[in-house]
């Protein structure tokens, strides 16, 4: 079987092994108070030019959306996100159980715009019984999103002005960012996405580590106290330095654009040969994530020697999947897949 | 600096970063749907005697306590524990975040009794006014406790029949479980400690592990839907098989006791190194924590080369501190602190 | 000005302010232990022909739903309700405040079919990765909804049993039940309701009490430790027998639906009036509440003599209002308002 | 039976019965937005002399001071509470459903020192490893306190100073600070609370009213939104005019210490009875509460015509009860309780 169904499939890139081998046992302080955390954040607060940003190191998305969500809102605040928003549909109600209303955005292509932001906001304080209904208190977006599509720069400067006009807060969940930052046609940068959103997180999990999310927090009214929150929700890693050491690695020679890029090549190449069999997409995308539509018979077929998600039905005979590749993807397994969709017929 | 501060210092055994390098480039399914965490629940299983238990992986110790308590308690339940306990007092409020009040006891020695427990509650649905005060739901006990005590079978017993009698749920956090089974004079084991409580969970993180703990659900009453809370609570580790291969390593072979019994083993050498010496303990143990009572001065003198915990102030010229040993304590290090220790004059 | 914006604009209805005044210096015990809260109970039992139920007493509708819901729902677990539902729009989120998520569902009229729970239900444990969703746990109804339209029987024996097979809790939220037992075509009775739903509450705030809602719990099976529920809610009042005297008052000869039923037949008149006038409707009622569409100069024009709600814009020129009549509304406040009614063109 | 148990035995005050049928009828806006809640609070800012506090209407104690904490504090923070306060003890762990912990400091005599709040204060942000711990965000204290004691004018400024130097803030439950602003010896006044207390209620369920708690936020950094809390927490009565007559009355002409004074009066004089025969009390009070120590048999004998509130066991022959006067408490029955006492030998 060759497993195409996810991003987190494999452990860690070779480099990551290698320095988590070599500073085993060493000793260092814990709870993210190590040299290698330091170091760490150091480089990510460079990359990004952000020198007054404060980074954190957790474990994984679920924990640092709750994380960062909760350490924000006031208890009569929500959370305004697209319908499609992780937090809305796929973190078994984490936000919720945090005591705050996700507040959801029809939404197409998993994007939200300024203007739905906007509107949301002014509806809520013109109306005339305002205090009976959940207060906008920031916006969540997902980058790339989790249908696989992109934020240009122009749509995020959009949405940011649209938030800073409103004083909502903006949060970016780059649980697969690199891969957003190295698509074709991506013009956002780390610059520019940290100039843009109030906080935002760098995912590893998905992007050659073994696990954890970087937060970095460049809005100094949010900044403060952050730790509590993080031990307190449970992301406080008694070997913080594992984060540390994991993202120093991926943020030394741009690692983490590297390997990104990598998986969106293999994507591209994989798209192509769906696109050339005559099959439709349920979405254009430029990632690592493919949403193809093919005959349920077909799917089967494949079944047997591939690992793909099912994302939803079509029609009776029809269904949409989804192909993912990594940083961990080898080109050969792409290579062999593409055959055999070579073989079908659309 | 040699350091003794805690027993999370270091990364993992040697034997399970090797198991984590051999698997890397696996693929397998994520969320600890693989056949690393099948085969390490399998392993503790049949070591407990509990083929009918379930058994989840967690990623750390303050997760794996809010997503056990507030899985099984009712909105209007709280939990008791001794006042020492570490849900009390060192997971900034992580169990009232949760909407649950922390019932504390107090204790001398980090242990809560059967009578202790059976007062509490009895009292409780004895007052006239019940529902105006928090229903206890469970209680929660540590072993070996925060202090490096261990509990008895006979109170272990004890402790479980109250709760039985009373309709309590019996918790056991197991985060330094390994010192606790290993300890002179202790007459626990896995499957007595998996016969009384109703649930307990195995520390990893403290013994041996990158991190990780293995929650043992007993009780058939509280086993439904508890991977809906760990996802909820955040600690559903998309990599879910670096658990897996963790606990199914450590509980080969016993390596999770034998490594556990070396680490009590150089803990009673250098106790009875600052016995010697003349220093009197602040509370008597047999496991891998030793709370010792210095001058200031020496202290002061030690920490040049050591590091180790500040625990409290006795008078104004003596504290109590926390030297720990762990799995990965080197012997060398041992000698050279009870060197040093014979140097001091009590 | 002549109010007609919503039911709760005058104090409570003469028989019971009488109550309240013959027994205001009698002592009695607090939090609804009271002579007075028990006859009301057995009242209200007697009348749904639920001997086994429980009945509780709370002051207001938000502070019912959160009480009722959150009792009951595990903390993974979310409710169900109309898109429309109190709880999901007008509650400043108190539910998620408790925890839950409320999984909404598109309605048109305010309610919600059987075929949509089951969908959603079915949907949910068919998931492949159900557990990182939030799980159904309950079904939330407003009956009359908020959008003055009422259940029939066939509807309500329809969504209970969806409710039943699929191991959910039917709730329903009868803030203005009075109004909907009355209503033209109405073939429910608090006996269908009560076998029909698992707990409901008759609402008195908006039915002639100051203030007041009860509810009933027929399902043995979520009655226990309610009371601990209602204090942790704030909802215990000191004086309990307040409400006891003003339910055991309302369930006396039917007080009621008699007093509901003279509210409905103002609406119906009004109603009528706007109909021949050539308004049309948002939505067809047959309760106390009209959602009539009228011009805005119109609109402009009626606000200078008469209180209403505004619902929603219609096109640039037309809104959808609200008016509401109740036990308070004097006939001839009625006639007034047809009077000028007829006078504009619609 | 004659009933000393609790404050609350009785209805209202005759004038706000008064009040409540003479408006009866009359129409205004819901939710707290009516001409008597505005008249109200006008007044309370003038008695208080802060003109520009926010005054708002709760219906509850519990709910009022769940509202108030939970509004105020982030999330990691947690309220300081003597170990007897009312949120300690008596609100089935409401606090803590709203997410934070109380942070309990003992207090024999229900009142907490300026001195304990600095020390725990500064034992907090002096740990180095604080964010494990809960971050005191704020100070609760009732007065009179649940003991039945006051603070004296130079406590509450030294608490208050304490408050202020390391940034906490102080909040007054005052359910029954009409008791406590007319017992002998007090030298506390509401323009004194006012300005040492960041945010007050003054308690009207305990004092004359059917219910309500009359909320003054002096602290303008903490009164914003304050109504969505309300709401949320499910506080916002909708005929608000309700809290509003009441309040309005009890603040004309005095009304709320006049019928306070009374209630003082008549405990002085049973407390001398108490005295004069000889029994003593497990605490010294001036206000309407009085713990006195009995024989048990005696207690039994009492019981049969009068009710008391049972507090603790003193021995294994004497038991501590409370009696309670209130503004309703009849002088006859104060008069033959007196006479029954006198009859007993203590």
């Amino acid at each position: 079987m060759i497993l195409f169904q996810c991003d987190y499939n494999e452990g860690a890139h070779e480099k990551i092994l290698e320095r988590l081998i070599q500073t085993n046992m060493e000793q260092t302080d814990g709870y993210g108070m190590d040299p290698y955390c330091a170091s760490a954040a150091r480089k990510i607060k460079e990359r990004c030019q952000v020198p007054e940003a404060d980074v954190h190191f957790l474990v994984g998305g679920t924990q640092t959306n709750v994380t960062v969500i909760s350490a924000i809102l006031k208890p009569w605040q929500g959370v305004i996100s697209a319908s499609s928003g992780h937090i809305h549909v796929h973190e078994t109600g984490a936000v919720e159980a945090c005591g705050h209303k996700v507040l959801a955005i029809p939404s197409e292509d998993g994007k939200i715009t300024g203007a739905q932001v906007e509107a949301l906001y002014q509806g809520h304080i013109h109306d005339e019984s305002a205090e009976h209904t959940v207060q906008p208190g920031m916006v969540y977006i997902s980058n790339p999103t989790e249908l696989g599509t992109i934020y240009s720069l122009a749509e995020l400067t959009d949405l940011s002005q649209a938030c800073r006009r409103n004083g909502l807060i903006l949060f970016m969940d780059g649980a697969r960012l690199g891969y957003g930052l190295t698509a074709k046609g991506n013009d956002l940068t780390f610059e520019s996405i940290a100039k843009l959103c109030d906080v935002f997180y760098i995912g590893g999990t998905k992007v050659g580590a073994l696990f954890g999310e970087a937060v970095v927090i460049t809005n100094p009214s949010i900044q403060k106290d952050f730790r509590y929150m993080i031990k307190q929700k449970g992301g406080m890693l008694a070997k913080g330095r594992l984060l540390g050491i994991q993202f120093d690695t991926l943020f030394t020679d741009d690692l983490y654009l590297t390997i990104a890029a990598q998986a969106n090549c293999l994507a591209d190449h994989l798209r192509e040969a769906f696109a050339e069999a005559g099959y439709p997409f349920l979405i254009e995308t430029t990632t690592n994530q493919i949403f193809v539509i093919m005959p349920d018979d077909q799917l089967a077929e494949l079944k047997k020697n591939y690992g793909f998600c099912y994302q939803q039905r079509m029609d009776e005979t029809h269904s949409a999947v989804r192909f993912c590749t990594s940083w961990a993807t080898k080109s050969e397994n792409v290579t062999k897949l593409i055959e055999d969709v070579c073989n079908l017929k659309a």
